[in-house]
């Protein structure tokens, strides 16, 4: 059993990745807390409310966190995951409200109530993160394992230097990489792998109403399925590393974050030659695109079992 | 009445801008945060609370904070403060502890408390502040004012662009600059005026246990005394502004901070023209440096009454 | 006698400081480069031409450079300088034409045909200095001395952090500064003590055709003059400094100029303190205005003489 | 027939280059000039004018130009190419002196002199290059075509963002690219595909002279040779690109050289997107490494013949 805090913008993957949780017996999940990213904070917060009902989570608390960027003006990525964030995805309101507080302290306290037990999974812009590290340093320590979806050490997809989340919030990310923890990161590099082809549109549409309302219309939202391309479900990549590492490879690295750049700023500036120099991340390079599909059909289809 | 939160590093002005609180009636002292700044936070914090009984600060809390900056590595000023943080002044070592809790929270919880009531005085690194401002961004509207010691418009003293309380963090100077309020700000162009003379000192020597065993010794720590020079007491000026905002010229001003510079971090960039930008800032320019004095000795005067 | 090359971008001031040149019987000129600055090449070259006529400079040659700056896009100040770079002074059009070649090689052989002998003068952008700098580092050594108008230690002109000649081409000044030789900084810090005041402006009523169609509509055509204010004749101080060093008082610094930042790039950032470092620079702190306009009142009504 | 202009540093892969222009009898040569950096300028320049005799390029100019960076200090790769520059190969020292003048001038008035008909090829640091079109911008236009080896769309080689002949000077590559013209731009997304492997040592062995004191030991010098692996001769690319085209895709894109990051100086930020941007490169994206390989041989065995 792992125990699993997730800081997360819901968005259409964050969807996809949540449902991965819900699906996956093995996974305990400590609480859900929400970052402006893809969409605007409120409506993040809505969709993991909505999320929570619809996937039968539970009673796990869903807390609210960061609107916007440390420092930097708010970027979206409403094109690419709807007014909604949900892409064509339409659930119900949730019915019940969020939890009190503010997602840093919730994080803090979560990881302080259990340390070396909760993994942290963050799939948003780390602005959550970066400030729960700065409140309390010791976040790190107490963190079972941290995992990202984020960066990418060849090419960006917001702008050719930069992935989505990192440039979100690049002065957040800096300090993250920098905490003295090591990043589990799943960039681009290997989220591009995880495309939902036609084989695989295949395979979720006969899911019920978990495939109907959820992941064929989130997942179909955002760019042309093929025989051998589609809609890649970046943040499902994180929670298919806790569920089994070994569908990754995953080499240690240095990794920094420019902040200055002209062009750049954003990026995850990733040196696999450590000198003498600590890691401070795990950088995946390849995934086992065949049994990743399996692990999230499994789980989808056991979650869909419930849903009806 | 001015109610009062101080989130300071004392630092030896930090103690003489307290004791001038301590001094004066008219000011109610809601809370003390601490930052790391000129020494270490652990230094600071237990000045603050060796402060609070020396001075007789009564039960006012005192949280520490933030042991170092958002992103960069530590700077500390301790050549000029001082091992202890206090120059030469030797304080009984506290009875009483830190409150709990972190000053990120005890700010936000007693700004919302008191919306519009309470004047926010930052004499340290804005560490603490901006992790406020972006834990909780109403508290920009709940201060009743915001003032600062800190930068400069026209030159540096860590370095030719910077001031020290900027420099040691210049992103959260940023984040505070950018933050929707008007920052009051008491930089080195008028606190360098506020300077310890001979005659001053002449002054000073009378106030019994206070002088000895602070004013005197603290003041005298970094930099000579003459008869038209002598050390600045940089941090008593914000108090001192909260006090008798008369004593300062202000003039409406855009304050960019530099994050991006090689040789110009930290740097506080003052438009003075505005032309169709709102001013976030009121910049002082000039001190009446008499009367300045007049009002420090007074309030020094009335509390090495109750002092003994 | 001291030989000068002076490389300009007239610019109304630049034409007051040939005026001087040629009312300076101690001075012998070896050319005129020009550079696109205040106005564009083309005009600062027109005027340069124009010049070389009205005030009688002889056969010097007039040779034009580089248009704009090394990376960056043009930045202008012809609403200081007017449309025709000259202000409210029309000259009639030059007879003669440029010289042919390009101003960097003019520089570099001038240089190198008289070694230890040549002061070479830069009162616009330091684009053609810095080029002539990499192509030939040698003129470091066969300059007999380098003076420019350009920077400040405190504030700036056209933002907040920069002058014009520095922020209109930043790398061409950071290559510059960091040469090797030492640059003699006349900045705005003293430049802007240079007024034309009232006073100064009923000394140089009665000067003639040099007065009447130079330098009274130039030197009233950006500012208001005043008892105790006015324009300042910049470039000027660059010519009075080779013909009386004593005028100013220098301060050896390490110069370094910011290319990097975001609201500071162009500042010439000047360190006082040198610790081990070897000053790059002797900046000018301050300057002796009543002696200032003797020495110009002097050169002009001596040119006057000769230009009835 | 094409004539040809190279820039170089040499440098390993330029003797390589340099080699296959000697063996392109649809070549002719206007002129090399040679910039600091593989190794230092003196050292280029001798290399430059050994393989001008070695190699029997007859009468064609060698002129020297930059020793380093115009604003950066110096990078080297002499770990890479040996202290010599030419790894294992020892060439006879030349007999003829370098061409007088300097190459920014050469470039600039063979241009010129044969506007439309000369193509401009760059494989090393773009120092020269930047400062021609300074001083003469027209260049730009008088180029037929501009080629370099250099940069990349993906990873760097000298560190994760960068490539080397960029980041040896990022403020030239800026300049250049951004100077008007269209780059082709061979990095090392298509360079590190073109390499010496056991088949191609095999098939240079046999080629007398030229591969025993030149082309093997200069090839194997700087990486191990195996089956599928080897030193990549990235140089040599831009002459096959001359040669014939087809061997290369190239896709049009913007390409930003980033001068002001902290970890990505130096890096060719190449956007495929155009939206409504000009190109100002086109970039390789895949090389035909089988019919690179036999031009490669075809023209070393035609001058094999040659030297004996």
């Amino acid at each position: 059993m792992t125990k699993l805090l997730i800081d997360c913008d819901p968005g259409i993957d964050d969807a996809l990745a949540l449902a991965l949780v819900a699906g996956s017996p093995s996974l305990e999940l400590a609480g859900v807390t929400t970052v402006g990213g893809n969409v605007d904070l409120a409506l993040t917060t809505a969709n993991a409310l909505a999320l929570r009902e619809f996937l039968h989570l539970g009673e796990v608390p869903v807390v609210p966190g960061s609107p916007g960027a440390l420092l930097r003006n708010v970027i979206r990525a409403d094109k690419v995951h709807g007014s909604s964030g949900l892409g064509n995805a339409v659930l119900p309101a949730a019915t019940r409200p969020a939890g009190d507080g503010h997602a840093v302290d919730f994080i803090v306290e979560t990881l302080r109530a259990a340390p070396g037990e909760i993994t942290l999974v963050a799939i948003g812009p780390l602005t959550n993160i970066a400030l729960a590290v700065r409140k309390e340093p010791r976040v790190v320590e107490w963190a079972r394992d941290f995992v990202i979806m984020g960066g990418s050490y060849t090419r960006g997809n917001t702008n050719p230097a930069a992935e989505f989340n990192i440039l979100a919030d690049p002065e957040a990310a800096a300090i993250v990489f920098d905490a003295g923890w090591t990043v589990t990161m799943l960039g681009l590099d290997v989220t591009l792998t995880a495309l939902v082809t036609t084989d695989v549109l295949d395979r979720l549409r006969p899911l019920g109403r978990l495939a109907e309302q959820l992941v064929v219309p989130a997942a179909t939202a955002y760019g042309m399925v093929t025989a051998d391309g589609g809609p890649a479900i970046h943040d499902a990549c994180a929670i298919a590393y806790v569920l089994d590492p070994s569908l990754f490879t995953c080499v240690p690295a240095v990794v920094q974050v420019e902040t200055a750049g002209r062009y750049t700023s954003g990026m995850t500036v990733t040196d696999f030659k450590l000198r003498d120099r600590r890691p401070n991340a795990l950088v995946a390079t390849s995934l086992d695109v065949k049994r990743f599909w399996d692990l999230v059909l499994d789980a989808y289809t056991r979650l869909a079992a419930g849903l009806g």
